[in-house]
């Protein structure tokens, strides 16, 4: 697996960028921040200069992408002049606050919140999926749910070549997307049940060591969660399929890193599996892993670390004539986050 | 939750019997046959005789269900005759072997294997989804998939109050379903990264500890796992409902005990969340816990230990006009296994 991992840094599409930028990480003490910051250096992006900003409980640390270092700024107080470019990963909240005084100030946002990524004037972006979202050079880009991504770019080449006329969404969820709290939860529980020691739920509301919870995010009036909401919404709008049928549970599982997705889809014109298989090889981001009679598809671990979208288990689904059904997997700090806000920041400084 | 499950020993169908009955366990020492021989004494099945079998390799054991004890047989000598009913939990291949001659020494045989579920002759019993598949004093029972148990259970009110016309499953499978030697596989594994030292995967191809497999029982050559027709064919089958289109996805994730399923459908005739929440709760062997607001839902660690199909989140699917959406869990070595085949045994002898 080494040697396959070895070239993902430069995977998907974005290229590589030669006039040097200045760059703002926000949140760059988190989990995302943390990956924007390596996979800024990973993919080789020239920086001229770097700041970091965070709450004021983290200003004050140093910070590194590669060779360059920042001392994290208050991101309540800083003057963020003369940046290019920022990559903001702090939460909607936060987001709602200080990206229109960035964009403002004249630097270009990535918002990897839930904050702007309904609105219509905002553009919502995977590069390897609707590139044409990024034209006009717009100031403010969401980056969409991590959950979304994989499944948009899994979706992508399917829908090009068969239409798509139904979705069905099973996640699998890494509490990595929750933060480091949680990672550092799961690992504590985890110790606590195997040496027969209780460990209480912080993070989540019940223990997550050795259980599911299908809960991610906040439960609305209907009973449905944040997280199922945005697969939903954000895929169709990704897509340019305002009313694709869209079913989705999300569900949270022991697993540190690296989201997993079951899928169920009907398609508008037949599509053999071998096709779609043939199509999701030669697509941009993917890595098909399908061959079960040696045991291979794509698990979270094999996917953690790793820039791609990982794909198996491809095969006709028959509760639909059309029907199709494949295992999807990625790294949520990467291509869920990290790597796809950095893609968008390379097609948008090209 | 102690309060909760104390009394579910005598949860769904089944009526206490009176008379004694002599009680072979096959497959004695495995997950089941264990979980078999403690339902047994739990819902205080009168036993006259006890008898365990295994193969050769745990001939010679005791082991006990409430006060009575067993030396275990190796069942391949072994001479059923004088028992009136055996619970086989030891495989389809030695359920073709030796079920057939437990049959024919008079011995009614209720089988936990995959070898008879799907054979016209041999009833496909859920003692509250189907009790008329028991009519006639059947001397063979197959008991059905453990996936299957706990879906059918759910599916069944809802079926009778509004129709069913399609269903999508996504599995999340206890190791528990494959074996002692898995959950063991799984503790190891688990304790090994927690300690940084490398556990090599044995049962599994792949590492089940902080990864979810996509992977149960074998692939044919469509690349679809065993266990996925199971859920399909057997729902089909127990619901009377042989066109049903059925899409399931079977996945292991690192839980100990109960397996969780994601469940989208689609109903004949609409029926509110909120209808179908009041039918589930009146309905046997069910206990619904849904209340989102209060971060209520049925989790494995919740469910592990009791006898009932917990569900919850039922919520409209709007991916489809009568879509309706549900999360059941259950207890996969008890409702899944054991404690279905003791209702059947309970059932058949009543």
């Amino acid at each position: 697996m080494d040697a396959q991992l070895a070239d993902t840094s430069r995977s998907g599409t974005g290229r590589r960028l030669t006039r040097p930028v200045s760059v703002g990480v926000v949140g760059a003490t988190g989990n995302v921040g943390t990956m924007m910051l390596r996979v800024l250096a990973e993919r080789g992006v020239p920086i001229r200069e770097l700041r970091a900003f965070a709450s004021s409980r983290s200003a004050g640390r140093t910070v590194a992408s590669g060779s360059h270092e920042a001392v994290v700024e208050d991101l309540a107080t800083a003057d963020p002049t003369g940046l290019d470019v920022a990559l903001f990963s702090a939460g909607a909240e936060r987001a709602r606050e200080h990206a229109a005084r960035f964009v403002d100030a004249g630097v270009t946002v990535i918002d990897n919140s839930s904050a702007f990524r309904m609105d219509p004037g905002v553009p919502l972006a995977v590069p390897e999926v609707n590139p044409g979202a990024l034209a006009g050079s717009p100031r403010l880009v969401a980056n969409p749910n991590c959950s979304t991504i994989q499944l948009v770019v899994a979706l992508k080449p399917i829908l090009d070549a068969a239409g798509l006329e139904h979705l069905h969404v099973t996640t699998f969820q890494a509490v990595s997307g929750t933060g480091q709290a949680a990672m550092v939860e799961l690992q504590e529980q985890a110790h606590g049940v195997l040496e027969s020691t209780d460990v209480e739920p912080e993070v989540y509301p019940h223990p997550i060591a050795f259980n599911v919870l299908p809960h991610c995010d906040t439960f609305d009036a209907h009973g449905v969660t944040g997280e199922e909401r945005k697969v939903q919404r954000e895929t169709r709008r990704i897509l340019d399929l305002p009313d694709l049928p869209v079913g989705v549970t999300c569900v949270r599982v022991p697993v540190f890193n690296a989201h997993s997705e079951a899928v169920h889809l009907r398609t508008s014109r037949p599509l053999a599996a071998s096709e779609a298989r043939d199509l999701l090889r030669a697509a941009p981001g993917i890595r098909v892993l399908d061959d079960p009679a040696a045991d291979a598809y794509p698990t979270p671990l094999q996917a953690a670390g790793s820039d791609d979208v990982w794909i198996g288990r491809i095969r006709a689904d028959d509760a639909d004539p059309n029907g199709l059904a494949m295992f999807v997997v990625a790294d949520n700090l990467r291509k869920g986050a990290a790597t796809n806000a950095v893609q968008v920041l390379e097609a948008l400084l090209d």
